[in-house]
């Protein structure tokens, strides 16, 4: 009675995945939701999209806003002091993480590194720390494996051809929707198709 | 207790406006909601932003969502066979209502002339019989008014200064919001100022 799967695609540069993936296990209502790295360069690159504070006075209003939704949502949120970052690293430690069965966990804790803690997650200095404390620490050395980077791009190339521009996108069969607060239309169409 | 009241930047131009437009009388929960027509492509202007659906990728996205939306809200909706369309003729003739006290039933006309009837609202052979309808027939020639053209430039100025990059945009005192779905935390804004 769950409904059919959401796929949840994930980059940890991305605020407003960070909120959506704090919010999707509270409002899943028992779907699953499988986490899928990606890396929001080359979605931004292959669709022409670009990230939204590239422009200067939505940068400014997105920031405030970021810190209404986190507050009213009850999420832990400060804004890192660099921003944006290099998410090459940490997406395929990620993607590292999705081979291992390890995702759910490493990616809360990555996410939350860089969205509370101001952790500089783009680098291994960074990460180390973060994955030793969940005993993942192998999975840095494992970034520069060929599989791994196979992943990460197989999985970008998924969504870029799902026709997605931005994230978070949730995916239902072969329909996606953009953005933290679309989670419960992605959650209508899964249960009504399981 | 019904706290302040909310301004809602509106251009016909605007699919995402239109659902706000048809949402805001639903969810304002007595808070007062002011139509404040302004023009979108001086808005884009001068923040440098570019209206969303100018990518292919995500243009192709909103039209999905758009319809999606419209449905779940129990709101008519067909995507216009012109769009998008030039907006300084049914602007100023809403800019003529507001000056005349009757941009409300104005505007939800015109929205819905455009939005669900496919009328071309940019000529004035589009809008005639809307507001000939409402018994404001008179507003079209008052459009190459100064005073009219003043009330757009001003209105658009001002949103444009409270830092409005796109629409709808719902304004409580100096703070404002972005998108359909954040009516509910400009009413929460207003609900506590009031």
């Amino acid at each position: 009675m769950s409904g059919s799967e959401i796929i949840l695609d994930i980059d940890v540069g991305s605020p407003y995945t960070y909120l959506a993936l704090e919010l999707s296990p509270r409002r899943a209502q028992g779907v699953p939701v499988r986490l899928r790295p990606v890396l929001i360069g080359g979605i931004f690159k292959a669709s022409g999209n670009h990230a939204p504070a590239t422009n200067p006075t939505k940068g400014r209003y997105m920031l405030r806003e970021l810190q209404e939704l986190a507050t009213q949502y009850g999420i832990p949120f400060r804004f890192p002091s660099r921003f944006p970052i290099n998410t090459l690293l940490p997406q395929r430690v990620l993607a590292a993480a999705d081979l291992a069965g390890r995702v759910d966990p490493v990616a809360h804790a990555v996410f939350r590194a860089y969205w509370v803690e101001d952790v500089d997650v783009s680098t291994p200095q960074g990460l180390a720390p973060v994955l030793d404390a969940l005993g993942d620490g192998e999975l840095l050395a494992r970034a520069s494996d060929q599989d791994v980077k196979d992943r990460l791009r197989e999985s970008t190339d998924a969504a870029v051809a799902a026709g997605v521009f931005g994230l978070p996108a949730f995916h239902v069969g072969d329909r996606f929707w953009w953005g933290h607060d679309r989670i419960d239309l992605a959650l209508r169409a899964a249960i009504s198709a399981g």
